[in-house]
């Protein structure tokens, strides 16, 4: 399937969202759809595209799922009570965990977040709704990188082949499939989204449990949410594209109080790109980087060490996991 | 057992020379002694220390490990032929490597390399040779870390409690142990070695051993070994008092030819500190840290990530194992 690509400069802002809210409105008739709302640009995009479409027939869940970020729900929660857009909060923290405990594998790991999101909680929500539609935020970046293997997307099933309706019991719509980051974030702005959606960095769809190397526990996404905290702090002013916190495995040697102590690293990723095909990391001034060391080894419970990657995309990928 | 500590200030080569001649031959009398060169500036110190006192009564080992950085063994035994000091090279890749079979966890790892070292390797030979009298290189910095619990050195024995004479069958003598590191590249000089020891940057006991996480492999160790060999060369001229690659356990996502391919990360340290008790991350131009992973990405088979450690000692310390 070829996706003609609108490009920032193509995308005529006030036509685009015309017509993906008459596409959705022909598409869901008079039914219901129901979508998940994570905060990102994209998911928040569609959520403003599909509450234009069907008002109150677009039922807009957002899942707890234990791997968000701090204050996350509640900021996200509180900014679309503001614009006017219902959104049901579905905490559903037990159930991931519960999905992830013992894996270690990443790709098991995608997959046990994507089965409970899409079979467990979503598929119930979708059952007991009696909503058709799921309206999903896929990108032409997600799908490229699905196509060429170097990432498996867990919000693009129909790419992989899943037929949904039956797998599932839904249909996906995905009215951002044309556009890359740069040209949604336009699209956010024109939706009437705030700056703290349209121009926050991106977060990859497993949430935190893409910057655990490891077993995915409450104790290990609290680490690396803690971290992630302080540098989406330190970093905010930066200009980077993405900047992000991964929680190693690997136990390293340090000390506390003049005594040997293992402990855990942090590695710091900051980085460069126009729209995360590829990338550089940033070259942040080495003050920054002296900060951001000190502020989680002192802040962080556990953590002796922190790094700073310092390699492009390729060979390296934007996350480690 | 209080240690007056020599600076470099107060430090009187040639009477400090003379000293130690003259105490190392008074202990030894007319038998032999025995001790390892590495390579590094201490063991070289103690090594010429020796050659003064007992001439051909010293007999020096160079014991290869397997854990050695690249060129090292030949390297260094040309330099001591070259000197007229008389070294044998002792194979022992293979005894090394069975013993570090299977273990990982870091304290093990180093008391694999000791115990294989003094009892199997080292215990051998002066067995064989009848010498009585083990020349260490231990110094000053050693003796405070282990009495601080920080690190376990596995060059001093005595400081441990152990006895020696009744568990190894011999005596220690340590000339450098009054000394810290700044003070024994004065005495190297003072004693004719060249400035591609006394210049060296430190490298610890265990070697290349001690810069990889998990199971010690011979494919592990050259891999960190060729990532050594990159980092060595490209901060040569950084001034740093140390710099390293450590090989990490943990496996991260990357690209290769455009596909996704899980593979290594080596993590870069580079240290500017006085006498290793305390440290910082060398403030290093982004261009050589791009110049590092690029290089190592590029030469090091299976490496994916490159990471630069921002994090001071404490509660970093200078090793990672």
């Amino acid at each position: 399937m070829a996706i003609e690509e609108i490009t920032v400069e193509s995308l005529d802002t006030a036509q685009f969202i015309a017509r993906q809210v008459e596409a959705i409105s022909e598409a869901v008739g008079d039914g219901l759809a129901i979508n998940a709302l994570s905060g990102g640009v994209d998911s928040s995009t569609v959520t403003m595209l599909g509450h234009r479409a069907l008002g109150d027939r677009l039922l807009t869940y957002f899942v707890q799922n234990g791997i968000m970020r701090q204050g996350e729900p509640q900021r996200i929660l509180a900014l679309f009570e503001k614009l006017g857009v219902p959104v049901k909060l579905v905490d559903a923290r037990h159930v991931f965990f519960e999905a992830l405990k013992g894996v270690t594998d990443p790709e098991e790991k995608r997959e046990a977040i994507t089965q409970t999101f899409y079979k467990t909680v979503f598929g119930q929500l979708v059952r007991e709704s009696g909503a058709r539609f799921l309206l999903q935020g896929t990108i032409l970046t997600d799908v490229e990188e699905t196509v060429a293997g170097v990432k498996r997307q867990h919000n693009i099933l129909s790419q992989l082949g899943i037929n949904t309706e039956e797998e599932f019991g839904y249909k996906i719509i995905e009215p951002l499939i044309q556009l890359r980051k740069p040209a949604v974030r336009v699209a956010a702005k024109a939706l009437g989204l705030p700056e703290e959606i349209t121009d926050r960095p991106p977060f990859p769809g497993p949430a935190l449990a893409a910057r655990v190397i490891g077993e995915v526990t409450p104790e290990r996404v609290e680490t690396v949410r803690a971290a992630t905290a302080i540098v989406e702090d330190e970093l905010a002013d930066s200009g980077a594209f993405q900047y992000l916190a991964i929680l190693h495995q690997d136990l390293v040697t340090g000390m506390r109080d003049g005594k040997r102590d293992y402990g855990e690293q942090i590695e710091v990723r900051c980085w460069e790109s126009e729209d995360a095909r590829t990338g550089s990391p940033t070259p942040l001034p080495f003050e920054i980087l002296e900060k951001l060391a000190d502020r989680i080894t002192a802040e962080v419970s556990g953590v002796v060490s922190v790094t700073y990657n310092i390699t492009k995309k390729p060979p390296s990928t934007i996350e480690a996991v």
